[in-house]
């Protein structure tokens, strides 16, 4: 393992004041907790929180900020944050109309965010939940029940951060959510695996000119592992997949996002867009919205995902292009 | 070689397309010719055509935009553009004030930037330009006489891009721009090298638990190769090499640019960046503006830099700070 790093059982604590420091106009740190709130004054409006382990950067901290989240908790890498980090980001949050906690997929992190949501009920908190669950690649998983909440998540973070800015309810906000959730589905590939610090070596190995289907940002497994492939028969790959479980229609609307998952640079991923454009094009889909680069990485991995979200309702579209103050989302 | 592409010949172009796709409300291709433009109006101000090489991205397209570049050429991987595309390029930047060219300081990039700049001065578009050579670690190098241009060239963009959006004249700006040249300043370190997809394998080899400090982004020689040290002794030598071309006084004020070659994950810059963080306040020195993320890539290869611009007058930080609409810098 070769990582610029110090201990690492540091490696969360340490990226997080190297952030503060970064960027100290936006965020800050909640003092004794691995917690990045915004640094916009409360409105009364309804808070958003996520998080979840860490090594998904700039996920979730990065979308820190007005009009994406209110708080996002840093758990250990790859691990859940545990229920009392999450309870303290809730009161963070909470600015009088009530909190919805973004939670990916994962049984740790359900577990540990709705221990805190019963936490915050005690102290009348309103508190609603959206599970995330995109990454059609496989049913159930080694730490999921059902279907990975994987990049996809941030397209929700984002609506629901506009929604939230233009003063909806915590119903509304609940309602929408539901609804949204149902129209994002992501796949991805990996080319190579994570090493999570503290364990000093990949998660898997695949050979020189290998790559694998469905990989999960954890290093779960996928659904089919074969000799590496063009950039274009990739993308007729996946956008196949996102294909059948769409049903895509001429003329319908989506969202396009393309993300990195840490060490594939941005000359791949573009090169990966152009060959799902041209596909799109010829399923005469209306492409409306697009975002290429890393959003939720899983560390070091090389490989990317790509998402799609049907754009059933113009408001959605509307919120997605709302402009934002965060560290990643542009 | 195992990267997200088609044939090795066509990455420039396809790369191009996914990014026309993907950001087309702000930039386009000019037909016909490897170079981004800016979508904006023209208003009769000074030009920046900026570029080089390919494999750097997002530079220098994805710093296209209103208050940074006008136009961005886009050479092969790792080759200079040639003269005619360079001189399109001003001639799409000239809104009648003149253009300004940022040249990073390779032999190359400099005859044809030149060559362009006399084709162009015969139809009486006005043509200065600047060369970055902010790279500390050697002097002379592959393809370089004296320093070479690195990542502080997204500074001098950023700056001068500024400026020019405010109406100043060519003149002042080249003024501007041979002033701020002198105050950035680089220094890198490798994990690995770069692998060009028509050579197929990376540009060096370094062993599992080597580095190398000083690494040119084209894996030219650095200046020492050693065994893997720990985030804080990274910043130690970086921060150390600085300090003596800056000759660092308590109280002085200074911008940091911590960037990402292609690989490294922003874990550890965040990491690294808290870690220069410790060093500078030692130094007591004032860091008024920070950046951290890729901006000058070099492919894959893994490792970072630190850039360092002391920040002599007030104005060129109000320079560094105004809003941007590019695709990479916000």
């Amino acid at each position: 393992m070769k990582k610029i790093i110090n201990s690492p059982e540091d490696v969360v604590s340490e990226m997080m004041a190297g952030l503060v420091y970064a960027y100290s106009d936006l965020i800050e740190q909640v003092p004794d907790f691995d917690i990045i709130r915004r640094k916009t004054a409360k409105t009364g409006k309804v808070g958003l929180v996520s998080g979840g382990g860490s090594g998904h950067e700039p996920a979730h901290a990065g979308f820190v900020g007005d009009g994406m989240l209110s708080a996002a908790v840093c758990g250990a890498v790859f691990t859940s944050p545990t229920p009392d980090q999450v309870y303290e980001a809730i009161k963070e949050a909470d600015e009088g109309a009530g909190v919805l906690l973004v939670i990916k997929n994962y049984s740790g992190d359900i577990m540990n965010f709705e221990m805190a949501r019963e936490m915050a009920e005690m102290d009348d908190i309103q508190v609603e939940q959206i599970v995330v669950a995109d990454d059609i690649a496989v049913e159930n998983s080694l730490y999921t029940q059902g279907r990975r909440g994987v990049a996809g998540t941030v397209l929700v973070h984002k609506i629901l951060g506009a929604a939230a800015r233009q003063g909806k309810s915590l119903a509304e906000i609940k309602a929408l959510a539901d609804e949204i959730v149902e129209h994002i589905k992501t796949i991805g590939v990996a080319l190579s695996a994570a090493t999570v610090p503290e364990v000093g070596k990949p998660g898997f190995v695949l050979a020189d000119d290998e790559i694998e289907y469905g990989v999960g940002i954890h290093s779960e497994p996928g659904y089919r592992r074969e000799k590496m492939k063009s950039s274009k028969a990739l993308a007729e790959e996946l956008v196949q997949k996102l294909k059948t479980e769409f049903d895509f229609k001429a003329g319908d609307k989506y969202g396009l996002l393309i993300n990195g998952m840490g060490a594939t640079p941005l000359m791949e991923q573009f090169i990966f867009t152009q060959d799902v454009a041209q596909l799109l094009a010829v399923e005469k889909l209306d492409v409306v919205y697009k975002k290429v680069g890393n959003y939720m990485t899983s560390i070091d991995m090389s490989g990317l995902s790509l998402t799609l979200i049907k754009i059933d309702n113009e408001k959605w579209l509307e919120y997605l292009n709302e402009p934002v103050s965060t560290i990643s989302w542009g």
